[in-house]
């Protein structure tokens, strides 16, 4: 493992008449000759500090050194303890973990909501925001909700912010646009030009991040405004872009993001199959957390729902995973119709009663959540099919979220949601995009990667594209006009 | 001519369905068709505006580069002027030129005293005083001093601070040190080690510098304690580290630094013959400044003194040039015997007498001076001679400072100072700090050069040299005991 950020401890020789090298450059041959073949970057605050740390520990200090691609710098002399974070920027959502990088363990791992979401829900509100002249704002609030991540896992761990040398940014493209107080109002019209795609290791100082001032900061790149640094990272965590038979990695949010490649080539296409999956569109649909009913079956006898929720609690909605159940119960115990309506003419299905709550399902969800089934299946189809392969060609499917942890893939193959490959081939990988944060905070040798994915990735927008507008008609059917096409 | 910042003018191809480069990969591709064949680094603030620039400009751009030895570092965009400054910093003034970096062309010249002065004549009291816990004052003085001289270069020329893209700093390694707020004390204390030799370009923000706050900051390196970056800068200034045959710098100063050698090796050797040449120590004696004696005759009849002043105005005082030509007339018309003691037992000699004011030179001034210049001429014949070499091999004598524009080396000859080689070979090169830095500045190239010149240089301590402390006493005499070693 090379961490991001490492220490190595110098015995330095004490200078000499025969030996008047100066502090600096004494350092810089001491790490020279343990190995590290790059230019060293010290810092004027850390050479203002270098003498003394050398002369009251006898010229034996240890050297904490970030690395940056093709040089490394001096983030703090005698530094007890080296940590990192690894941060997702959700447009909902922020989740940030704590890594020991000197002994290599995740410590901690915290979830909070993005404070930006009092400017909108979704981004594209916040970028009408930004453009009205709040662009400052809405990056102090992103910038005060890491700080307030970060000062949270500092001190539920009982650690410095100066111990911490490092954070690993992953959000999308817009996200990581406010992060750093760029400006946003390009990426949304055409022709879509970010204001950059990658970016340089940055200081905390610039962006105002309270961890060590000398610290790194690296946010991932995006390949357009569509394909951002959250996909970056889950493609990296994924490591799809290393096998020889191409895989497909679905990332399900606001839009369902596709990846399809294999080590020579990786393309991306998105389309409006989130909001019904992700929960965020029927009256009961939830995210995927305590009180979320995940599980479905229908009693045959009675026709009555029995249900799982997240955490065993009171069901407060339904999440994606549920819903698949739930559309796949319906179907196959003929309560909806291959089109999705109520056989018997009923306005809704009753999932849960109580005294205090009721949940049903009306015909209009059921309709949106076929919707964003067709147009998963769509986008996988026309994908697949525009490189020339077939569903069985596909190694891997990588299902990515909170959505892909509780999907049972034989339903949603038996809805017509995925292709109908042997289920083993299914991967529910979780926050793909913290992991792939992650793994580059323990592994700098992956910024070459990252800079291979985004440069082999191909985008294809979909929501306009012919062919998908094709597909779509009969994917809304369950399993779909043509059953064939599943395994086609 | 390669200026160490330089601006580019660039027609970018407009962003289009067909080309969704970022605006940052398409400024960085379109450097890199202009030939820019390093990377080249866009910090945050520029980021920040790069997409209003591009759009307001339609896509046509002038881009201000610093050139930091192995990558370059965007300064500035649209900016119509480009100004650099090369300050050197001595232990009593400080001289500062302003560059029109675009046209190469010096606009202006500006000189003030350093105001650490006020903690102290020289460099030595200054370290006790930082000692003392007032480092960070002697630091804020002289950043204070810089901003001083370039707000003046600034009102003087009517530009602004935002124009000042580069500041390129020679000075001795202490110096040095206080600018960058280092650590001093570990420099004139055995074994004499300076924080830093080299350092990496500085941001003015960490320094406090009033310059454009993308700009960069050169520091000239050091040699070691004694040989500071204002002598690296005099080396390359004169050139003769590119000289196949030996050459000499001599730099007088509180020491007199003597630089001898070639394209192949640089030895550097110091000693206390600075003071009275530069007119330090004797009542009389002042720098090389309107109202100094500069050039002194005895009239062979009255054995008065014929005197020229700088600026011809009533003298003050005399300077170096003017006390070499004041002891060879006086040694010449036999006032003086040949051990500097006066012949016919008087106890001065009067240059200069009016009502107002008397000015005569004392036995204890001949004698200072006397020291003065013996140990400026066995420097000079230890060194040579530790070579292997003799004063015929020496293919150029270059005199800095105001010392060197006034010295009459065949004055200087006959008293014994400088070896009797043909005057020819002599050059002034007034403040050679200065003029290093001001190279640089109009030519980045020379980085490569400065690096060489630290890495030839081996420093020799003349002050307590067993063969200096030899030859010493026989240099007291003028012009020698053995006049033929002037020739050896």
């Amino acid at each position: 493992m090379n961490p991001i950020v490492s220490s190595i401890s110098l015995n330095l020789p004490r200078p000499s008449p025969s030996d008047k090298r100066a502090d600096r450059e004494r350092l810089l041959d001491g790490l020279a000759e343990t190995g590290i073949n790059m230019p060293v970057e010290l810092g004027l605050k850390i050479l203002q500090i270098l003498p003394s740390h050398l002369r009251e520990n006898d010229f034996s200090i240890t050297v904490t050194l970030g690395f940056l691609r093709d040089k490394a710098k001096v983030i703090a002399i005698n530094n007890a303890s080296v940590y990192g974070v690894a941060i997702d920027i959700g447009t909902t959502n922020m989740v940030a973990s704590l890594f020991d990088l000197s002994r290599g363990k995740k410590v901690s791992l915290i979830e909070m909501e993005n404070p930006q979401i009092n400017s909108g829900l979704d981004v594209l509100s916040r970028v009408h925001e930004a453009m009205s002249g709040k662009s400052e704002d809405l990056h102090k609030s992103l910038i005060r909700g890491v700080n307030d991540l970060i000062r949270n896992l500092c001190s539920a761990n009982n650690i410095n912010h100066s111990d911490i040398c490092a954070v690993v940014i992953a959000g999308n493209t817009i996200i990581s646009h406010f992060f750093l107080n760029l400006p946003v109002e390009n990426i949304p019209v055409e022709p879509y030009i970010p204001a950059a795609g990658a970016f340089d290791f940055l200081s905390p100082v610039d962006l105002g991040l309270d961890i060590n001032p000398n610290g790194i900061v690296y946010v991932f790149p995006n390949a357009g405004s569509y394909v951002g640094g959250d996909i970056i990272s889950g493609i990296l965590f994924s490591g799809l872009y290393k096998d020889k038979r191409p895989s497909i990695l679905i990332d399900v949010g606001t839009n369902a993001e596709i990846v399809l490649g294999c080590d020579e080539w990786i393309m991306v296409g998105a389309g409006a199959a989130g909001p019904a999956l992700e929960g965020g569109i029927s009256e009961i649909g939830m995210t995927a957390k305590e009180g979320a009913i995940c599980r479905v079956r229908i009693n045959r006898d009675n026709y009555a729902a029995q249900i799982e929720t997240i955490g065993n609690r009171e069901p407060e909605g339904i999440c994606g995973s549920g819903m698949i159940d739930l559309i796949a119960e319906l179907y196959n115990a003929n309560i909806i119709d291959s089109r999705g309506s109520f056989t018997d003419g009923r306005s809704e299905f009753i999932i849960y009663e109580s005294k205090r709550k009721k949940l049903a399902i009306k015909a209009t969800d059921i309709d949106n959540f076929l919707r964003s089934k067709a147009a998963m299946f769509s986008l996988l189809y026309v994908m697949v099919k525009s490189v020339g392969l077939r569903f069985i060609d596909i190694s891997r499917i990588y299902i990515s979220g909170a959505f892909g942890t509780g999907i049972d893939p034989a339903k949603a193959i038996s809805i017509g949601m995925v292709p109908d490959i042997e289920i083993e081939r299914f991967r529910a990988v979780g926050n793909s995009s913290l992991k792939g944060a992650e793994m580059l905070l323990m592994e700098r040798n992956l910024l070459a990667d990252i800079d291979r994915i985004c440069g082999m990735i191909t985008y294809r927008e979909m929501n306009t594209d012919g062919e998908f507008m094709r597909e779509f008609p009969a994917a809304m059917f369950i399993p779909h006009t043509n059953p064939a096409l599943l395994k086609a």
